[in-house]
């Protein structure tokens, strides 16, 4: 028999984690909204106790102890098999992080920290200069201990201990399997469209007053049912969302005069994001469970929001009429018709961000490509740029002038967020594994969204997808949801009937 | 000699203790400003884990075995003779907190704080309900928590443990003997006030656009000298000023339509509250030494802005125009000198933070009484509303009509803290001693205020003032500052000239 004093200690030590963990997210939330310039020193100084504080509680020798007790290990991480599958999930997540955490000594992960904290800065200085070599020492230094991390966990090919940091149960040669297929079919796609006629998109280039686009924005998050109860919107430089605490999850977005729909796009997509957050069920929240399944599993929700749901022509029905009343001058002469076009156009051009749905995978696929050759060896830091330019002609035609506009452009290498880009694309493919389920269940999904009811939706992906945190792997829970191991095929299928019908393709 | 590595160890227990206290000073302007509202109950856990962890903090046994190693003890809390008179002031302090927090057991601790949380919404409820006999269980047992606090630090009078809380080195007869000669000179004067002609507020009743009151509050906040780049100015439901970091101290007003004024005031007291804590110097910046040398210290500083300098015609020289421009339907027709005779119109009413200055002190000295007659047992819990009653009567000639307009408006008591309340009014004494000798320094001030310079005065307080930090206790810094002990005389003069002149009384 489990020792149920042992469990209810490390299920404290978790609620402590994680109560800590959310304060460490408040300060950083702060940071991004609030703080006064000249207080960022200090802030990263709270910010490194904290996390000190955070390290401890989550790697104490008593939790190598309680874990014993409990019958987990290594091998079987789950524990004693009298314990619930909840109990087992739970050790086997907490496990999992301890081991991670414990497997790193103390020296490097300060080391490490160091050298973040330089490198991000001199990222930001060769973005100004345009000057790849500024950063190229840090590039070199982050990539080095981006390979003693794996090494440390024990990983034989460095990229597949990267990888599983976003997606604990895949490797570099599972999401190659998935991303060749979905290049070829996305290159010869774009090919097709360029040669159709274009819509005309000028009338979102023109100027939009912003404090309408806040009352907008605010309304579309209502709209989809984000319970402002339980969150927030605020603006900062880069949108993101961040977990404060079971009923309070904020989203920021920002507003750009002259390119309003960036703003409204970057909300519906980190509501999404949101609404994931916000469904964990009660009994898992404020634990480790509590969690999403993996990056990409994470990214399949704002990327269903924001693209799938959110560019339709069925989710602006009953609110294209408002957006016209708010913006008179501006969207009186567009038809809906039009304005979907126009928010769907396809344009190849050379930044991730701005990129719309069909060349966006292709951007990933090429940092895909460059990470696993570079931890290969094929490449050497010094080759990306040159690299970068080449693939970026081959998959997307675009010339890269400026390495600004080339390899600098992603604050991720500079943090040593290796791996982290796959998740962007296999959020794509996830999401419409998960969206044809849905659809199956609800066939009258689109007369639904067309009405302006999400309460479905809502409840199904709540049931569905969001019950189950960070229980079950990501593979193992697309296959209880869906029923099959995740392939590019709906998302390419999906693609490939919208775009067709947008552009009246053959 | 002291051994330096204790003291570099000490050193760095308080400097890692001072980033967790403004870690949890920013979950709790968080709280007031931004927390949804269903994630209250979440953001107090996350509260009592890291107030948890600062308490370990600052009462860990090594802190102990440290300022022994120092030869510094209750008697000698200084330390070694050796060390630089910094370091003793720094062990002093240092000290002082210690021995506090761990004389108190902590099971008391933790009952003290439950208690405590029940007190609040029990007294919040009270006050909706006009009912005194739902807080008083709650009041009783904060009065019961109270005399047991004063008693673990060894004060054989309850109420002048209370008190040292606040002001360290104030008992209750200092006070009375400040207080008893303050009230009658008060009492006296608001007399003869109210047989003056009165002035007319009525245009400060009208209603004025909250945009443009926010516009002029930042426009008064940078005119005083507040650095945008250190702080920031935000909305609460009351206004308050809270310390994030050296250079991240954020203050907060209100805007109410028909009461522009209000807001005004508060945005400078809570500037004055600011420019304190921005002004300490850097070398002990992020210490224990960076603090106000007591609450009343503190408010002498906010009064001073507020009242001394806020409230004059030299202040409003190069304003009022300015705030003509914003609310020109509501004040063309005032002329400045009817403006300041409005702003300092003195009206006896039955809510202290509503109170005018002359007032103000009286509401104080009642609060005072009243503290100083419950611990000694003259009056139970059960007298409160009643006492409050006949003394408002006696100080102000205001007829209580219910408890929430008396015993009831205030949220100290409900929280424990009694012996706050002297504070406020030992700040208007403090204020005008220091400002006194202020004026003799420069004697040009009210010129500078109403060319609306005041580098001078900053650089004043910065040097004589805000240089101490909490170096010193209260009595020492006036003496240090001014020459002489705390008197009454400088502010009951002050407030006879001044309101001599504007309501031309004999």
């Amino acid at each position: 028999m489990p020792k149920i004093g042992s469990l209810t200690q490390l299920h404290q030590i978790d609620r402590e984690a994680r109560l800590l963990e959310r304060a460490i997210a408040l300060l950083h939330w702060d940071m991004d909204i609030n703080l006064p310039p000249k207080a960022v020193e200090e802030r990263s100084d709270q910010l490194a106790l904290l996390e000190g504080l955070s390290h401890e509680m989550l790697t104490g020798k008593i939790n190598g102890r309680l874990l014993d007790d409990l019958g987990s290990t290594p091998e079987n991480p789950g524990g004693d098999e009298g314990l619930s599958p909840a109990e087992r999930d739970f050790l086997k997540v907490f496990r999992r992080n301890y081991d991670r955490l414990t497997k790193l000594p103390a020296r490097f992960v300060k080391d490490a920290a160091r050298a973040e904290g330089l490198s991000q800065p001199a990222w930001v200085k060769a973005r100004k200069n345009n000057d790849f070599s500024i950063f190229l020492p840090h590039l070199k230094k982050m990539v080095e201990i981006a390979r003693k991390k794996s090494s440390y966990w024990g990983y034989e090919n460095t990229y597949d201990g990267l990888i599983s940091i976003y997606e604990p149960d895949m490797t570099q040669e599972d999401i190659s399997r998935l991303f060749t297929p979905l290049k070829d079919s996305l290159v010869k796609l774009i090919k097709q469209i360029q040669k159709a006629p274009q819509p005309n998109p000028d009338f979102l280039k023109l100027v939009y007053d912003v404090k309408k686009q806040e009352t907008f924005n605010r309304e579309v998050m209502n709209h989809i049912g984000f319970d402002e109860e339980r969150g927030r919107l605020d603006v900062s430089v880069h949108p993101f969302t961040t977990s404060l605490g079971t009923d309070d999850v904020r989203i920021t977005t920002r507003y750009v005069p002259d390119n309003m729909i960036s703003s409204v796009f970057s909300t519906i997509h980190e509501t999404g994001h949101a609404l994931y957050e916000l469904g964990f069920p009660r009994e898992i929240q404020g634990t480790c469970l509590a969690d999403g399944a993996s990056m990409g599993i994470h990214e399949s929700q704002s990327r269903l929001w924001e693209n799938v749901i959110g560019r339709s022509r069925e989710f602006w029905t009953p609110l294209y009429g408002r957006l016209q009343h708010l913006f008179q001058k501006q969207l009186d002469p567009v038809r809906i018709d039009d304005f979907i076009k126009a928010v769907n156009r396809v344009e190849p051009s050379c930044i991730r961000v701005d990129a719309d749905e069909v060349s966006y995978s292709l951007h990933i696929i090429l940092r895909f490509e460059l990470e696993k050759q570079l931890f290969s060896g094929v490449l050497t830091p010094e080759d990306l740029p040159g690299a970068w330019r080449s693939m970026m002609k081959e998959y997307l035609g675009v010339d890269i002038n400026t390495d600004t506009q080339g390899v600098l452009q992603d604050v991720h290498w500079s943090m040593g967020s290796f791996g982290y880009f796959p998740s962007y694309a296999l959020g794509n493919l996830y999401g419409l594994q998960i969206w044809n389920r849905l659809k199956k269940d609800i066939p009258q999904v689109y007369t639904q969204i067309e009405a302006g009811s999400f309460r479905e939706i809502q409840t199904w992906l709540r049931d569905t997808l969001y019950v189950w945190g960070k229980r079950l792997s990501p593979s193992d829970m697309l296959v209880k949801v869906t029923g099959k191991a995740l392939s590019p095929a709906p998302f390419v299928q999906y693609i490939k009937d919208k775009y067709t019908d947008l552009y009246g393709l053959g």
